[in-house]
């Protein structure tokens, strides 16, 4: 498959089969990706961040650590990672999350929520399911106290991080649709689908 | 009601209506108690760790924080804390938990995962949708790094919460079946619903 664009605010899901590589770009910096998987033929086999930071002992996710699903099965795992700092404390930016912060009943937004929702259910996915992502280059600061702060993406142009999968699988990817998160422009994300580096 | 015990390594749900309030005590100290909850009459009305951190900006939970579901509204408000120390981070322990553990593949062992999933499936809650629970009295360490180690709880004899419902619910609790968690001694834990304190 060649590289694949996903225009700002949208996104998309597709199958990545067992052992294919996920290689998902940052081509301008300071962007965010929210990405989530479950497998098709096993109802408990969905991503949990519960138990990925449990068997990890981490909250920050980097190359060579592995993302669990709720059977406790391995679903991905970071082979690369060329920007260092990831979230998977938070869920998807939603549409209720934008009119709580605009105080605004009726605003109209793009969120990641809705573009995984959409995407995730052509694979019969059912919407309520979809829990806490695993965000990439998304910038959650936490410190001593606990206290959790979302920051600029650490991300610069060209970077990039590569998943192996450990089963047959359905990926959901956004390009993030939250302006805060993303340094105050959202902007496109790039993935392509291997075999190998 | 009366106050209800929980005896070791055991779960238990019930209807917990709108003001009313939920005391839960650690009768001896040292020993935690899994909440999750979901509403009847909505199908995004879980709890949901990402938005509760995402929406309180911290990964600690005490008095006057708020719990969250997936549509962004409030399930449960803290409003006594004894304790202080409590985990929103990870999921229940499991079977497959223990048995990755102890690396015996045939092992069976109590676990919270089963618990609150007999639970709940008894007010048709379908258990492939348990995430994150509220982990009451668990003590779960984060260092400036994000690496994570389960503490020994907090909690003393005596020491309880109090939760007041904001909607409709159906609550799960249990008392913890990791001996681990519990340092060393799986013990029971007490529960009440009331109207006003």
């Amino acid at each position: 498959m060649r590289r694949q664009r996903l225009a700002p605010q949208t996104g998309t899901a597709f199958r990545l089969q067992k052992d294919e590589l996920l290689t998902v770009w940052d081509p301008e910096g300071e962007q965010v990706a929210d990405l989530f998987c479950f497998e098709e033929s096993e109802p408990f086999g969905v991503l949990s961040s519960g138990r990925s930071i449990d068997y990890n002992d981490t909250l920050f996710f980097s190359k060579g650590h592995r993302l669990y699903s709720f059977t406790g099965d391995v679903l991905l795992e970071i082979i690369e990672d060329r920007c260092g700092r990831h979230d998977f404390l938070v869920t998807p930016c939603s549409l209720q999350m934008f009119r709580m912060l605009a105080k605004e009943a009726h605003l109209e937004h793009p969120s990641c929520q809705h573009n995984l929702e959409v995407s995730l259910s052509k694979f019969g996915f059912a919407p309520t399911r979809l829990g806490t992502t695993f965000n990439i280059f998304m910038n959650v600061e936490v410190d001593p106290q606990g206290r959790v702060r979302v920051g600029v993406p650490q991300s610069k142009a060209g970077d990039f991080v590569v998943f192996r999968a450990h089963r047959d699988l359905v990926v959901g990817l956004t390009a993030c649709s939250d302006e805060g998160t993303n340094n105050g422009r959202c902007k496109p994300i790039e993935y392509e689908i291997s075999r190998g580096l």
